[in-house]
């Protein structure tokens, strides 16, 4: 049994919350936030604390707090020696105060409050200072999950920018299509399916080897219609910038 | 019973073969490529012809060729007065000769050789010169799937530039995250959830909505430290380029 407080009141801490519910081998014994309310629809009000000096005693302190709070609450922790863990992507393990043992327990997922969360196929990533508590992590990940990475501070900065391509920057494509499609009343639900199939493509097939369109096709009678289709200025520019972008990557001559 | 004459040899040809293949009120009558042969493992050589004069008499002939041959192909054809379509996202209907009665017949999906395709969910874009005609398009398309549109050619133009967006675009974005980890040797796998969950948010909510990271939330400090990570000059650009654009959007101070 692995006990866990576990701080913030966002939705990774609620998500998380929620998922430790399920499980018989970690017991949450007690959650903090500045409110001091309870995270989930079931859970009992004298669980929950806004005040650092009532903390219980665990096994693991999980901070699922914002990026800038970390290195804060970190310090404000009436304790020292005990296992300490953000939750956080882009913050250096090393954010969390010293006086305690130090950890990283990121799932890399995208997490919206009104949306049900299945942790079992979404990846965590896990660093540690000794041995002792990456076996601890991993063994609370697994309980969630069947997908769990040893990945330390400059990997997990490298994966944080990799995905504000493939989440941030894909959600302004599609975005940018919804837009396109609304100033010409067409329905953007007809390009649901094409946007289902261009991210499965990409667990069966190299992106590089994915690529198609005008673009890499170098038809330049097509990409010059559809700059001109484009009535808005900002969405020719992306358009001109991309298709140079692809052009380059994969030397057609411009 | 529709009888059609299917010409072309490419992605779509084949797959609309294999769907037609299974259908009891559509029988394919012939094939015809320029080399003569057979699109499927399955198909008789008698059955398929190198000769657009040996063109057997069918209710409707779809060109499944490439765009720049849709003209001169459908000029070549040696009969008048039939339904003749065509099966592109960009190219208008009346590039189709007016000899004979024009439609199009556009599944909007992106197809590779290698991947069995599963019609049902791929919308169909439909449009036709009377109403008779397309009639016969949509009970065709109603036998392969459960999606089917009206869409005019300049409809069909917005579409697909907004497919150039939420495809092309989008797995270039993929291409830049899976350059990005092999640069620093993390598993670009491990963002394969990330990409997933990305694509099934679009269903339930509006990207507008949906939009979440450093860039929309003006995060100075990440954004200036994945600008610092990125090796490549053309990363750094399309980064703060789409950075930029999601603020503007939204309203941030830059």
């Amino acid at each position: 049994m692995i006990t866990v407080v576990l701080l913030g009141a966002g939705n990774v801490a609620q998500h998380l919350y929620t998922a430790f519910r399920n499980q018989e081998l970690t017991k949450v014994v007690q959650c903090y936030n500045r409110k001091g309310i309870p995270i989930h629809k079931n859970q009992k009000k004298d669980t929950v604390t806004s005040d650092l000096s009532n903390l219980k005693e665990a096994d693991l302190y999980i901070l699922a707090i914002s990026d800038d709070a970390i290195e804060e609450v970190s310090r404000a922790l009436p304790f020292q020696n005990r296992l300490v863990v953000h939750t956080s992507g882009s913050v250096p393990m090393d954010a969390i105060n010293d006086k305690n043992f130090r950890g990283v327990f990121y799932p890399l997922q995208t997490f919206s409050a009104t949306k049900e969360v299945n942790f079992t196929n979404i990846p965590f990533c896990i660093e540690a200072e000794s041995e002792k508590d990456e076996t601890i992590l991993k063994s609370l990940a697994s309980q969630l999950s069947k997908k769990i990475y040893d990945i330390n501070s400059d990997q997990r900065n490298v994966l944080h920018v990799a995905a504000v391509f493939v989440n941030n920057f894909t959600n302004h494509m599609f975005s940018l299509g919804n837009d396109i499609c609304k100033e010409n009343e067409v329905p953007f639900e007809i390009l649901h399916p094409l946007i289902q199939e261009t991210a499965k493509k990409i667990i069966e097939i190299e992106p590089d080897n994915a690529q198609t369109g005008p673009a890499i096709r170098n038809d330049i009678k097509t990409i010059d219609r559809h700059i001109d289709i484009l009535k808005n200025e900002s969405q020719k520019n992306i358009y001109k910038i991309l298709t140079k972008a692809i052009q380059s990557k994969y030397g057609k001559e411009l």
